[in-house]
Order: structure tokens, then C-alpha cells, then sequence
């Protein structure tokens, strides 16, 4: 029997274990990519490693998230992932060059390979056929050490792909509707590979739009073949020589598998507060719309902002609406230059923000006091956006710009007087600018490479090896989707402490707790008590290096999101599950939970917690490799590598 | 005897008093300005006032200080500044439309008229041949309600110029030039007129320049003549019929003459940290640069970016500079991405910001720690880009783009392979498009209008009637120029305060002495002894309303800025100077100091000071017209009002 492109791809990678989906395997790491957000612990955590270079075939440092600059802290942090770059021969894409996936798939991506990236939203590289996975930046600085990336083997779903967009609907109407019909927590444990006669109505930006997202839905990664229209764009990126065909074999077998008829989908839109409350953009046409950002990894392609500009063209934002375009990479910035779109954008009176994450991660352009934000990016987690009472919703760029200019959530289709028909038929250009000196390429050997280091760059903090016995107040609990934003938030003050692990743990579960992060230093640490799918959204480790910092030895919760759970791991916090849910039902905040003999409980991966204020023991479980076991026993990876080290 | 242009206007705007050099008079404002940092406090003055509409001829409210958004906080702001303004009759210039004195020079300025802005650099649109004075909000807002602007009436200097430019040196060269020859102490008191066969090789973006940069000598403000350079101007914005010819008389005689020849004027720079520690370029040419920022209210003209992007074009950015550029205004922005000026900026590597004030006043790019940034805006005090330890130069376009390219500060002339007649031919646009969309005008009538309060906006704090005695201890001592972002500083985390003073006022001081608000407020209040030229810089009248917040009750100073002194009794602090500066010196911080009989001593405008710490008394005085007399006494403007209104 065939076989299908992921299997393939993770074959051909193998280092470990059985492709036997729920087992532990590991792959060779062709390419890396980390941002700034998560690139500092990485390099921090690279640095320990005694290495002169990396040992991957690529890797790119990017600043995206934060370059508003609103002190010396962040132009500290680039100045140090620029020198340490150089030193260890990684490619540094400089602020104002765009967002790492944009980039990345424009001059990077390679069918085929394996990439593993800081981030999650990583994935849109899958656009492109290549395995790219979010992780944790210690996961990233071990992949850049030649290490094995460790993975769950996942379940392949395919999505066949038939007929094509209706006028009026995009790619984020393709992913919008997986996460209506799958939810945020269904792609949990799988990949999802496309195919079908639709894939070919797909240009790479559509795809790369449709894989980042997939982030969403609590996927290890998706991906796309790679066929002539693969080619195309890399030709046009001047990489044609890096394209190879991949494709599923003809009789090939998938774990599940999705019919979408693209033909079907109307234009849709996530609703407050995660991306799986889809509806159609119809039903909301009566809610008026303060703010929309156009822009962010998911859609801030030169097609994305053409059609933006065709339905902007001679028209004026909306007296009530604040329009804030970012593009998605200096290509495309300079493309649009080039043909006029960007003229068309700033007449209508768009407000053009640098090439990066900006709003989106709410680094800049936080929605008024209850406002409602249309935004054509991945998430709209409560607060997201820095503010805290938002109503954010997602939808395609037709669907912002329609809405910016009445003032309304607004269905293309029912703008009046747009030419239908002629929004349809735009198209990415051809004429790439191709100019990678906004990427600085490392020398042949860094040695000479002194790295600069600003006063808000603290060494990482590292874990304990574990004790045999926890015991420990439940500092708090939550209910579900907890997600790395409410523990560590972002927004650009918090943002600026990325590199600084104890003045960023004061921030642990501020926007949901105001005194959590100071109860946790009275209480000498302690639990947190958690419901189904904790620590979903970014790769962020701050949100378990935060709470490491703080004393908080385990977390207990229902189910775990995949890159926290390994996060967790990554540094010596125990991630365990309920075995009954109902156990959870019965836990108070304020209560002692007990567990003795700890390290032996690891072995064998189940656990008895006493909960000493209650009187009552109840069981739970840890789903660890043999390899993650050893980690949590040492008390992280940083201290298991120096206990190998010096043995 | 003739006329200067001065003259002849504040006397057809004349309300009281004799245009004796040194005395108040009290003239009509014909136009406001306000900036969203400063017109939250103007408006919530105002509001005060019972008025339904404001009584000048044209009203203009600018969002243009904080767009950067990091929370609520800004956008809350700029919703309430759009609502107030629809209420009360006055334009509203939407963020991201640019900054206020670009946009208000472009669109609104008229040759003879008189404007008040909340905003130091207001001066800016007497390059059009208008009376235009920075003030604080208070102030606007009081002349919004028709009242008269009260001003000493300034001496009047000529500077007559002769020659024209060489290629290489800019209008900011010929600011600097005075800068460095009378310092930022040396326009007190003073207005500048410009004169002389040189005024017709000046554009009005040149002009606007050098009358911007006027406010860094301490001057009420300068003008220039309004002549067919300028009627090509306003033709060309399609305002034509404002246009008045406007000149000195030919028998004219000045109180003060500067001769200026353009001709022997080279490229110059200011050192850090006052605009006046003005040098040669060429004299720091080996001084390596971290930033490079073309924009502000002083130089993001069409010209300016046109010179940059000439400079730049086909090369690319230093690996070690981050350059960013903010156009001035949306129509210089749409006109540079319609003529392939914007291209040339984002392919060199250039960061492009949205239209606004920015790394200016600190709202994003903050140099690295300690790093050199070198910007083409108006002023480099200590700490106001953000980092405390950088070190910023001010400079032409030209001069800062020529860096940005070699990582060294370098005069344009020196740059291999530069076309020195090409650069030097660029002129502004003809085609200028006029497109005034994103300047809301306000209804007729107001009154349905309901004003929208963020839960940021609290109301305005009120002074007290004076007390008979003054007693309390010197909180601080400082040396000499300080500045208000000493006294209250910017950058985007407190700026998103400053509608809100109760928070504000925990930052007075905080860049200079981190314990001084908390010091403030156990000693329940106390007085703040100063240097020379005490509150130069912006307008912001925060450094007043924050001490205020925190028990100032008054401030012994060797000298005042015009607009800060104003400020203090705005707020009903009073403003004392020594009589004999060597008192300052026997000062210490912590001894208490009593003033008995206090009123009946403003009264008279001198005072005893008893040092009860160390048992001496010396002589203050005060310069204050009756007008003052009355607002100190009664506690400030608003408390004035009140009472006038009650009786």
C-alpha cells in the first residue's frame, strides 16, 4: 500500500522509534527558525551547549514580534540575537523584513525537508510540502545541536480538496470552516495532509494561509503537496533548483478522512473568544466594527493586500473605524509599492504598520475599552489583543476591508457596487523582488563574534532535579482552554521581559489573577489545577519558565495542549493528568495536594495525589517517553545535558 | 517708522495692552491646534466651560503623539478626542492622517492669522506667515472659549538671509547654525523674523523646518515672510484664496539683527544632550551609529524623504543601523508611494512607521542601551528616545540617510559616488493631492453628540485657593535645563496616561529621582528648587498638573521656560525665582523652607523665604501680571473660571 506525503516525509527523517501513530519517534531537523519573542531563551539555551555552529542543514533567526521598540529592552534583544546569530552560523532576518513564516516560506521553504521553528504557527511552511512544527525554543536549541526532534507519531488526516472558492470566499473560509466542523482541540495528535482537485485552485499564499491555522486546531503540523504550483512560486522566488514533486501514492490510506467541496464554503467568521465559534458572515451583518487589522502570518500576502486595496479603491474607511494594514514581509511591502496597491491602501486611509506580528499579538493597536476588533489573523483569545474587554473576530481580508468601509461585519457580496467578478481574478504577481539584504548571512566561523548582551538578558533559570516528595497549595484553578496568553501574557510591556525570566514571572496569569505571581512566592510555590486542553495557543516556554520560576512543581489538569506539555517537560514541571475528570471537580483552590515517592510514580507513570486538606487521594497519570521521564528526573533539559556532559 | 510682519499681526490681533517688549498683552487666537498627549487635558478643560462650541475661527484636534496602541489606554483616548471634537465644533485629524504641525502647515495655516497650540513646535506653521505659539492645554482650551491669549510681547530679532544652500546642507542647517549660536536659552522672550533675498531659495518645508526648531531657542515663535513661495504653496494644496502677501515694511527697524549667510552654512549636527551642542559633521565623522530615524514634525516633508530616498537608492542599509522613517502627514505618504519614492525607502531596508510623532517623544524605536542614534526631529534630551544611556545627534535627511549607509555619522558630501548636483536639484511635489477624508469635520450642531470616557479618562484635579502660608520641604534639587520630560517623561507606557493624572503623577520626576512621587506624598506635598531655564521643552502641562497631583506648592527656580511658567500658574503653583542665584547654592535637598503672608507677598511679587533648617531668609521674586496675580491666588484657571462664574 501507498504511502502518504507526511509518512514520507517523517521516513525519510527517522531517527527513533515506530511510525505507529501515539508512539514517540524522532527526526532529523533539516531547517530551524525562531522568532524574537521565544528566539532569546533559545540562543540562551543554544549557548550552554559549548557548540561553534549549529548543525542544521538552515537556520533563521527572525524579529517579528516585537519591534515597537518602546525602550532599550527589545532593541537589547535584537542586538543580541544579531551578534549571536553571527557567532554560531544562523541567517538573522532584521526587523522590518517581515514576519519568520511569511519570510520563511518565500525564501526558505523546501518540499520535502523537516523544519522545527519557535513558533507555532510554524506550520504555514507545510504550505510548501515540508513537515514544519511549532515548538518550544529549548526543543528548537537542540534541534540547531543536531539532536533528534522527539514526536508523538501523529494520525494523518486527509482533507480532499474538490471544487473551487466561490467569489467572495479565501482561504481563511477553507480553515474557518475545518475549525467550525473540528473545534480548537480536534486536530489534537494528527496531521492533516490535503489533496484533491481543489489543492491545484490554491495558490501558495491561499495554502500557506489554510496550514498556519491549522495551529488552531491543535495540529502537529498540516501540509500541502508539492506540485507545479509549488514550482511556480519557487521559481519566482528564484529557488526553482530546491523544488522537488511530492505527492501521496495513488492507493494510499489515511488515518480519517475530510471531504471539502471548496465550492460550498461561504465567506465565514470566527466569533470572541476562539477561533472554532465560526459562523457564517452573514449572520453577524448588523455588528459594528470599531477596529480592523489586516495583516499578521495568516493573511498578509501581496494577494491578500491586493484584494484588500480592490475593494479599499476610492473609498474611504469608515468615519468609526480604525484600519491598520501590516505587511507580511518586505517583499511583498516593496511589491506593493511597486504596482500601486499600497497608494490605493493609504488613500483610503489605511494605517500601514511596519512588516511584522503587531497587533495580532497585541504588540500595538489594542482595540478601545469593549470594542469590537475584525482582524485577518489566527487568534482571538480573551485579551489578546491588550485589551482586555475586546470583542475580536476573525475573517478574511475581503471580509476586513468590506467591513472597514461601512463601519459593519460586512459579506464582500453584499458591498455594494464591488465588482465581483474582478476581485476574483486577482492574482499574486509573478514580478517577485527578490532581495535577501535585509537577511544577514552568518561568516564562515563566528569565533571573532563578541555577543552583546543588555541589561534585560538574564541567564536562564534552571530547573531542580525532582524531589521525592511534592506537596503543595493548588495556587489556582482553571477551567478549559487555558491558553500560554492567560498564562504569560503578551502585549509589547510584557514582551519586552522575554529575555528576563524573573522580572517576567511577576506577569504569571496577571490578566486572569492579579496576585497570582505574589502568592506563589509566599506560598514557596505550589500546583496549578487545570480543565481540558491547558496551555493551547503559542510555543511560548515563558509560560512554563514563568511559573518554574515562581516554585510551581506540577501542573494537573484533563489534557494538555501538545508544545506546553513538552515545554512543561523542557523544564522539570510535572504535567499530569486527572485519570477520573471528575477528580477535578472536587479540587479547591487553596488545597494541599501530596504526592510521595515521586520519582518511583514517574517510572511508572501513574501517580497517587493525597489531598491533604480534603482527606481524600485520588489517581493520576503522566504520559512520558522513557527519554521525557529521564528529563523531568533530572529536572529539565538544561540539567539533564550537564549531568551527560560530566559523565 | 515701518512695521515688522510680528507686529503688524498681533496689533490687528490685539485685545489689551501696550506692545512695549517685555509687557503682557493679551491677543485674539483665530486657530487651534491640540495633539492627543496634551488635548485630553484641553478638552476636559472645555469641557468645563458650559460652552456648546468653541468660538475661534477654526479648531483642529491632531492624533499624532501616541498611535502606537499598547492597551486600551491610547485608543480609549483617541475615541474621546473624536467625540469631544464632534461635539464642541472642532476638526478632527484621525490617527494616522500625521502629525499635527505637517498636516496643519499643508491644510490650514493662513498667512496673518494668529494659532495656539498645545505643542511646543507649534511655531511650525509660521512658516506660512502666521503668529502660531505652543501653550499648554489649558491655555488652548481658554482660548477655544474666546478668551485672549495673554503673552509678554516678545522682542523681535531679524535674521536677515543672504546666499542660498550648497549642495549637501539643508534648512535644518540653518537652525542648527542659530541654535549653536544663541543656545536654547538665547530666544527667551524673543520672536524671529525672517528676512532677506535668502527667504526666496526656502521652500515651506525648509521654512517650516527652521520655525519649528525655534522652539529649541526658547522662543514665543518665528515667522517668515508670506510671499509668492508661499502663495505657490497653498495653490498647490488648493487654498489659494487664504493666501495674504505679507512683508515687513521697507523702513523697518528690528530690536535685534542677525546676519545669516546660507551660502557658508555646511552640514551640522547637535550632540547630545541639548540641541544647541551643535558641531561640524565632518567633525564627528568617525563616530559609529546603532539608529538613524528620518521623520518628526521637524523633517518628514516630500522633499525630505525625496533627499533620503536619493540618497539611499539601490543601496541598502548598514548591517548595523536600523533605520526608520515615518512620513509626516498621509498626503506626503500617499504622494512618495505614488512617485516611487516609498519603493526606493523600503528597498534600501528601511523600517517604515506609520504617519506620527514616534521615536520622537520616545512612542517606539528606543535606541539599544548606550547605543548612538542618530535622527533628524528636534530634540535629544536625556532619556527622551526611551533609553536612558543613549546618546542622540540631531541632523538633515540628508545627513542621517548618508549614515545609514556607511554606520558612521558622515556629511552627505563625503558619500562615494553621490550625485551632489542631483541631490541638490530635488524639489518639492506640484502634484499634491489633496484629500482631507481622514480629517473629520464636526456637525453643525453638537448637541446629540454624546462624548465616549474611557475607564483611562478621570477628570481634571483642581488647585487650591492659596494659603496664607507655604511651608514644606525641598523635595528635589536640580541642576539647570531641566527639562518636562525630566519633570514627566513620555515614551508610550506613561503616555498612555496622560489623561488620567491620579496614575500619571507616579512617574513625576521618575527618570531622574525613582522615589520622588512616593517622597511627595509621606511628606504630604513640598516645594521643588531648580536651576536655569526650569520646564523647557515640550508643552506638556502634565509637569505641572502631575507635581501638582502630588502637593507642589511651589517651585524656586534661577529661571522659567515661557510655556512652563505659564503652565505652574495655569495650575495655581506658584513660580519663584532668587533674587540672588548664590542662594541656590546654599539650598540642601530636605531643608524646609516657610514663606509667611503668602498672598499678600504675591500681591507685591517679592518674598521672603525662611530656610527653617537653616535658619536664614532670602529674597524670591515673582514675575507674574495681575492677570497671574489672580490665578495664583485663586488656585488656577479652573478654580478662576469658577469662582468669575459663581459671581
Amino acid at each position: 500500500m501507498g504511502q502518504n506525503i507526511t509518512r514520507k516525509i517523517l521516513g525519510a527523517h527517522l531517527v527513533e522509534g515506530q511510525m505507529t501513530p501515539g508512539s514517540e519517534i524522532s527526526i532529523r531537523i533539516d531547517q530551524t527558525l525562531t522568532q524574537d519573542a521565544t528566539g532569546t531563551m533559545a540562543y540562551l539555551a543554544f549557548e550552554n551547549f559549548g557548540l561553534k555552529k549549529v548543525k542544521t542543514e538552515l537556520s533563521v533567526s527572525y524579529v517579528d514580534h516585537n519591534t515597537l521598540q518602546d525602550g532599550f529592552e527589545n532593541a537589547d534583544d535584537h542586538e543580541y540575537l544579531k551578534t549571536v546569530a553571527q557567532k554560531f552560523g544562523i541567517y538573522f532576518s532584521r526587523p522590518g523584513n517581515g514576519i519568520c513564516h511569511q519570510v520563511h516560506s518565500e525564501r526558505f521553504a523546501v518540499p520535502g525537508k523537516t523544519l522545527l521553528g519557535s513558533d507555532s504557527h510554524t506550520p504555514s511552511s507545510g504550505a510548501l510540502g515540508m513537515i514544519a512544527i511549532g515548538a518550544g525554543g529549548m526543543s528548537v536549541a537542540l534541534a540547531m545541536a543536531g539532536q533528534p526532534f522527539p514526536l508523538v507519531m501523529p494520525q494523518v488526516i486527509n482533507v480532499r480538496l474538490t471544487g473551487s472558492l466561490m467569489p467572495g470566499a479565501a482561504a481563511k473560509d477553507v480553515i474557518l470552516e475545518l475549525l467550525r466542523r473540528m473545534t480548537v482541540k480536534g486536530g489534537v495528535g494528527k496531521v492533516i495532509e490535503y489533496s484533491g482537485p481543489g489543492v491545484l485552485t490554491l495558490g501558495i499564499p491561499e495554502r500557506r494561509t489554510i496550514t498556519n491555522m491549522g495551529a488552531e486546531l491543535g495540529l502537529t503540523t498540516s501540509l500541502f503537496p508539492s506540485d507545479r504550483i509549488t514550482y511556480e512560486f519557487m521559481k519566482n522566488q528564484g529557488r526553482e533548483n530546491d523544488w522537488v514533486e511530492l505527492q501521496a501514492d495513488e492507493d494510499v490510506a489515511y488515518d480519517e478522512q475530510i471531504e471539502l467541496n471548496l465550492s460550498e464554503i461561504e465567506p465565514l467568521i470566527a466569533k470572541p473568544h476562539l477561533p472554532d465559534q465560526v459562523v457564517k458572515v452573514r449572520d453577524l451583518k448588523d455588528t459594528s466594527v470599531q477596529q480592523v487589522f489586516i495583516g499578521s502570518c495568516t493573511n498578509s500576502s501581496y494577494k491578500d493586500l491586493a484584494k484588500a486595496a480592490f475593494i479599499l479603491n476610492g473609498k474611504s474607511v469608515h468615519p468609526d473605524v480604525s484600519l491598520s494594514i501590516a505587511p507580511g514581509s518586505r517583499q511583498v511591502f516593496e511589491m506593493i509599492a511597486r504596482d500601486g496597491i499600497l497608494q490605493k491602501l493609504i488613500s483610503s486611509g489605511a494605517r500601514i504598520l511596519e512588516s511584522c506580528c503587531g497587533p495580532c499579538i497585541g504588540a500595538g493597536q489594542s482595540p478601545p475599552s469593549g470594542g469590537v476588533s475584525l482582524r485577518t489573523s489566527n487568534r482571538n483569545f480573551v485579551g489578546r489583543s491588550g485589551t482586555k474587554d475586546a470583542q475580536v473576530f476573525l475573517a478574511s481580508p475581503e471580509v476586513a476591508a468590506a467591513s472597514a468601509l461601512t463601519g459593519r461585519i460586512t459579506d464582500p457580496r453584499d458591498l455594494s457596487g464591488l465588482d465581483m467578478a474582478g476581485l476574483h481574478q486577482i492574482q499574486e504577481t509573478n514580478q517577485v523582488i527578490v532581495d535577501d539584504r535585509m537577511i544577514l548571512a552568518p561568516p564562515e566561523t563566528g569565533e571573532h563574534i563578541e555577543v552583546r548582551r543588555g541589561p534585560n538578558i538574564k541567564p536562564m533559570p534552571l530547573g531542580k532535579e525532582l524531589t521525592q516528595e511534592i506537596k503543595g497549595e493548588v495556587l489556582l484553578k482553571t477551567g478549559d482552554h487555558i491558553t500560554t496568553d492567560d498564562i504569560m501574557p503578551a502585549g509589547t510591556a510584557i514582551l519586552s521581559l522575554r529575555s528576563n525570566i524573573p522580572a517576567i514571572s511577576e506577569y504569571v496569569f496577571s490578566k486572569m489573577d492579579r496576585g497570582f505571581a505574589q502568592r506563589a512566592k509566599e506560598k514557596n510555590g505550589g500546583l496549578i489545577v487545570a480543565g481540558e486542553n491547558y496551555g493551547q495557543g503559542s510555543s511560548r516556554e515563558h509560560a512554563a519558565l514563568g511559573p518554574l520560576y515562581l516554585g510551581i512543581k506540577a501542573v494537573l489538569a484533563k489534557s494538555f495542549a501538545r508544545i506546553h506539555h513538552d515545554n512543561l517537560i523542557n523544564y522539570g514541571i510535572l504535567p499530569l493528568r486527572f485519570k477520573n475528570n471528575t477528580d477535578y471537580d472536587r479540587i479547591l483552590p487553596g488545597d494541599v495536594l501530596r504526592i510521595a515517592d515521586v520519582r518511583q510514580q514517574v517510572e511508572k507513570g501513574s501517580f497517587l495525589v493525597e489531598n491533604v486538606t480534603q482527606g481524600v487521594t485520588f489517581e493520576a497519570i503522566a504520559t512520558l517517553s522513557e527519554r521525557q521521564k529521564e528529563l523531568i528526573l533530572d529536572g529539565g533539559q538544561l540539567n539533564f545535558i550537564k549531568k551527560r556532559t560530566k559523565a
